[in-house]
């Protein structure tokens, strides 16, 4: 299945919640991730990410398509994947 | 159509530009709207849009859906939308 995952973290865990989503899917800008993903998979992320995360404060909201024909997407100004490739 | 909509805004424009997009979509998380929206009101928005941004700096990421039901919403943690009734 395709999502995109996009979070509002607290700056103390940001780096680590970063890190663990990178580990699934590809960093599209600041928070906002997006890529394929198996059932299984998006679990163990979640869980992962409920780990890191203090879910009085923080939010992932995440959307999810059986298909990613489904969704068009567009870009208007820095694309910040060109950048993550120099990381 | 049924639109997300991600920025990623440098500090001085942000407020404007949260102030813009809210015109058009529904605030659900720090950076991040969603909302039904027709061709023209979308093309007002991304017009406004650009014209707020800096396009060297800035970015901002839209997905665009031709139905809301193709996709699936997960909120993980705090519900921002909720909040955003209180502004």
């Amino acid at each position: 299945m395709y999502v995109i995952l996009v979070y509002d973290i607290g700056e103390k865990r940001v780096a680590k919640m970063l890190k663990h989503c990178r580990k699934y899917l590809n960093w599209i800008q600041n928070s906002v991730f997006e890529g394929e993903i198996t059932e299984a998979k998006l679990k163990e992320m979640l869980m992962g990410a409920r780990a890191i995360m203090n879910e009085d404060q923080d939010s992932v909201i995440l959307f999810k398509s059986r298909n990613e024909r489904w969704l068009d997407k567009e870009i208007i100004g820095v694309e910040r994947s060109s950048i993550d490739n120099f990381l």
